[in-house]
């Protein structure tokens, strides 16, 4: 090993660390550690402020690596710099329980801010965070006193780039000014297929602009002052994010692969392994070696993060002395607890043949709660007047009113859905984003990510069947509902009535370990009497007599079936009408609980619900659905041909 | 009414129509067909060549109105220049089985070229369309016999370029130098939640300029020689796609309305509508006015189309003289017509332990079809080398090389989606596009539209289980495969082996109305004696004995049922071993062949699948699937730990 100085031993710690568990593992990606190692040391060296003995610590700047295939080199970070992360688990890396998987999983591993591979996500989760921040920021902070001031960095890639999800939540960035954010852009000029010059030889810089980022350069991705003085550069533009393009090479050190794909995505083998040891002066055992020095570099991190979190503590004191209720109150939203009473606010509707339609009831629970949870904020993908998320009085969330709690995402679902999981990771906010159910298609992966890492996201889908009518088959959801079901951790509440709906918003602010989503009519459905345990998932809503048959429905299906029921009750028969918001919340309740519903010695059950049948089976021996597109008509003439009538209800019924 | 010029009127027709038909519908979009009539009637009184009485003649430039809320646009325009759509059915639209849904449906209306409404999806079907016609040109056009030479035509709406779809395929589009691409951007200032400016303050022209468009300028939308110019301008660009932007007033016309998001999706109203009849003086009744010189300007399109087709035919004629071969292997793609012993190509695999990823077995037959199947063209979203979509020998699709067959769409999944549904409704090609199954979540919109409009799409998705081992849970699938199975018209099929993967291929090939998708492993498996009849969807592999229990999976999971029936049979029981590659399929067969394979008297069954057992109530009585997110490690790691062994699927067909 020649002799090298602390630094450059620091970087190819970062380097060779990746690359050792890569090849350990025998899977995983060495190109992008090996290439933006510089970057790295010289964010989380020079400017990242984080207490790695808490990684919960409130005031810290946020990092993510939103290419999260590049995995190792931040679990490099995190076991060197000092986490709860050792050096064992990487060398454990994408082992079966190890705590190092092949992408970085939030809550799985101590330091992941959010889960990141799927691309574009992390990108964008970042914009979330940086949005929560501002508005915290616009709310509590005091002059002299900006308690809440983080940077929201990131590392992100061409792939992250060539997702539209990333164009949406970019314009949308530069749109609102997010000065606090800082991307470092790990420009290698690689993706798996090849050169970038295969596909993506747009000017990405221009773009940037367009969007009115303001774009910085590194022209040498291993020069550790270019990056520290374009990083200092970005924190002092404080209108605009930033972006900053640096020129890497992927798989740097490796002399036959870097610069190429093949750098990207498989172990260097041990041969090439070998080689770039040697060629950077390393050496070539013992694996996974971190010298001395290095680890007590890196490690500087456990005192400076202790001070610093000291600090803010400190400063976050003084404020609360200087600003008390202020102070109590944004302790209170940091700690994500609710105030004490908040449930007293949500609205009871009165029994009403006529009704309205959940997304109104929907409306009318956020204006209720939202004076007595400011935290809860929101909008809509471009669809605010039709989701009924806007909460009266409030100003827009914009560049000059950070303050503001109504959102306008424009038309950008999938953004809309990563922003919301960034801004409920970031945490003292309740954030939810709305759209029609139909497109929950264009946000799956946003949902999906939510659910897998326990986000507490509200998603409001609000035209949840083809009871919205006219817009035709594009627009009605069919598949939707059931398929949302599939996805693991996700609670999806379909409310019968306006009661319902309120109910269903309690459930969704108190689930803070998973997100939740609402399912809502377009059209008016009767109020019920009932009181409306959504929480358990279904329930009997009523019993006409000894039950012999059960019906059961979801959502705006419930009043149908309830009619049905009242006349096959008036023929003598015995029913049951089961409401079934949400599938998830009951498969949580006990045995007893779900056979109190469904009795198993009552096997005729009829289930009716205007989407997929696929699945009922589970619940039901038949089932009035719809496995077919929809149409453009009126609703109630939908409805009546494609068989949600009384009659039908009754003929399936006495069939079984 | 005032005496106005023709041209005034017949652009005045366009805007009462769509707005009487919005107004007797109460429901709809005046807002679009009233602020581009303008546009609309440049565009296809002096440009579009097209033929309104053969709606598919192969010669004819296509239209996309992108923004397909603005429908009756799009329905005037067909019914005033002579297409099949009478003017009882604009009286009827978004009414029951009428030919005017609320947005356009491919193949319910002569003369709509694709399904828009989900917005940026028909953006991004004309990026497929202009590279399908580039690719048959730069295949069969020789010197001075230009036969295929459409112009993709578009109107596209602020709604389109805000969603990450359109930033894809632009960026896409750009890189490709699709010159023939000629975009009219709405641009109106206006979106539902109300100004442009709450949302949307980029660059829209420098982004567009940074992606390698041709950037233009219409500053008064209603300009007829204005739009003419920029039009001609566009045309007369052949290296790069252009976008007109033209500054438009949604709504123009309706005195109150115009200029605001109230014009956007909703009915004027009897009283503004008058209002604005009187503005433009137009009468006030009858609605569904037109005047009879504007309608016989308007049917010139009938005599003109005519006579286009005509000369076209004779071009085509002139062609095939010269160059027979090429002439009649042209003419035999545009008429969807396969040769006519393709299928001899379909590879087949010795029965082997060892196997190969089914991944494998699709690279070798997409190989082993090339030759014979010219039009089978396609790739992958930066994954080539793992979705094994490359045909050798073939050069990439690119700029200087649009004969190429091997594409590059970039990490950029969504816009794939599109862009091959445009491919595959151009005709002439039979495209395909690929990546991981879990990121069909990412183009969801997509193929659900393929599924709507019966696009004959082809979608590979590789790494289909947990079985991808350590990329862990954020990159494997676990609802996906039924979640997909949930799309109406959608056939999926999971092949088991090689031979199952060729005969899959056959199916996909084929099935010409509508979209196929394979699921395909990563990781090895056994390849099994059979002939494979996976165009039944279900089949008895094997049956040990008397069956007195059914087994049955899809894809890697046969050879695990199959090991499990072997141990089940050597003790004296008797099992039927079913493949299961495809569902849709099976349901599509005759009740007697279902019961042949699933003997109503044959209840004992249990179905394995590496992913969701919801649904699988349908055909089994008990399931080993996945319920969870999966995990990081080696792939036989992580089916040991999840219960696909054979000693567990024994135990658990014992239980039964």
């Amino acid at each position: 090993m020649t002799i090298q100085n602390l630094q450059t031993q620091a970087i190819n710690t970062l380097r060779f660390l990746s690359a050792d568990a890569v090849q350990k593992a025998n899977s995983g990606h060495p190109g992008l550690p090996m290439g933006t190692a510089a970057i790295a040391y010289t964010l989380w060296t020079r400017h990242l402020r984080h207490n790695p003995r808490n990684p919960k610590w409130a005031g810290r700047d946020r990092f993510i690596l939103s290419g999260g295939h590049g995995s190792m080199l931040l679990y490099s970070l995190l076991h060197l710099t000092g986490y709860d992360l050792p050096l064992e688990q990487l060398e454990n890396f994408r082992q079966w329980e190890s705590l190092t998987p092949g992408h970085p999983e939030y809550g799985h591993t101590p330091g992941v801010e959010v889960t990141t591979g799927p691309l574009g996500q992390g990108f964008v989760n970042g914009v979330g965070m940086a949005i929560a921040a501002a508005h915290l920021a616009a709310v509590f902070n005091q002059r002299g006193h900006e308690i809440i001031d983080p940077f929201i960095y990131a590392i992100v890639t061409d792939g992250d780039l060539m997702e539209g999800i990333t164009s949406e939540a970019a314009s949308l960035a530069g749109h609102l000014g997010l000065g606090k954010l800082i991307y470092l852009y790990d420009d290698n000029h690689i993706s798996i297929d090849g050169s970038t010059d295969l596909a993506f030889t747009e000017d990405r810089a221009v773009r940037f602009r367009a969007y009115g980022w303001q774009v910085l350069r590194v022209e040498d991705g291993n020069d550790v002052e270019a990056i520290d003085t374009a990083i200092k550069e970005a924190k002092s533009e404080t209108t605009r994010p930033s972006i900053i393009m640096c020129r890497t090479i992927i798989g740097f050190g490796a002399p036959y692969r870097q610069g190429t794909s093949k750098a990207h995505g498989e172990p260097l083998g041990d041969e090439e392994l070998g080689a770039a040891k040697d060629n950077l002066g390393w050496p070539k055992e013992p694996r996974f070696f971190i010298p001395e020095d290095v680890l007590a570099f890196y490690r500087e991190a456990v005192e400076k993060g202790r001070e610093r979190e000291y600090d803010w503590k400190m400063r976050f004191d003084a404020y609360k002395r200087l600003h008390p209720d202020l102070g109590a109150e944004l302790q209170r939203r940091l700690d994500g607890k609710l105030p004490a009473d908040w449930e007293a606010a949500l609205p009871t509707f009165p029994a009403d043949s006529k009704g309205m339609a959940t997304r109104a009831a929907s409306g009318k629970t956020i204006n209720a709660l939202a004076p007595k949870l400011p935290e809860l904020i929101g909008g809509s993908a471009d669809l605010a007047p039709s989701n009924n998320t806007k909460i009266d009085g409030s100003p827009d969330f914009q560049k000059e009113s950070y303050a503001g709690r109504n959102f306008h995402f424009g038309v950008r679902e999938h953004a809309m859905g990563a922003i919301v999981n960034g801004m409920a990771v970031f945490g003292g906010v309740i954030p939810y984003g709305a759209t029609f159910l139909v497109f929950t298609d264009y946000m799956r992966p946003a949902i999906r990510l939510a659910a897998l890492s326990h986000y507490p996201s509200i998603f409001i889908f609000t035209h949840d069947s083809v009871g919205l009518g006219e817009d035709g088959p594009t627009h009605q959801p069919i598949e939707q509902l059931m398929s949302l079901r599939l996805i693991p951790n996700l609670v999806i509440i379909r409310p019968a009535d306006a009661n319902e709906t309120a109910a269903a918003w309690r459930v969704a602010v108190e689930r803070r370990h998973g997100p939740t989503l609402l399912a809502l009519t377009r059209q008016s459905v009767p109020t019920l009497e009932t009181t409306a345990p959504v929480e358990k998932g279904a329930y009997v809503l009523k019993d006409f007599g000894e039950p012999q048959i059960v019906l059961m429905a979801s959502g705006s299906e419930v009043g149908l079936i309830l009619a049905a029921a009242e006349k096959l009750a008036a023929e003598g028969r015995g029913v049951r009408v089961v409401s079934f918001p949400s599938w998830e919340l009951f498969e949580q309740q006990d045995q007893a609980y779900r056979d109190s519903v469904l009795p198993t010695n009552l096997q005729k059950r009829l289930a009716v619900e205007a989407g997929s049948t696929l699945g009922w089976e589970r619940y039901a021996k038949a089932v009035i659905g719809i496995d077919h597109y929809g149409a453009s008509a009126p609703a109630q003439v939908i409805f009546e041909k494609f068989g949600f009538t009384v009659e039908n209800v009754i003929a399936k019924a006495r069939e079984l």
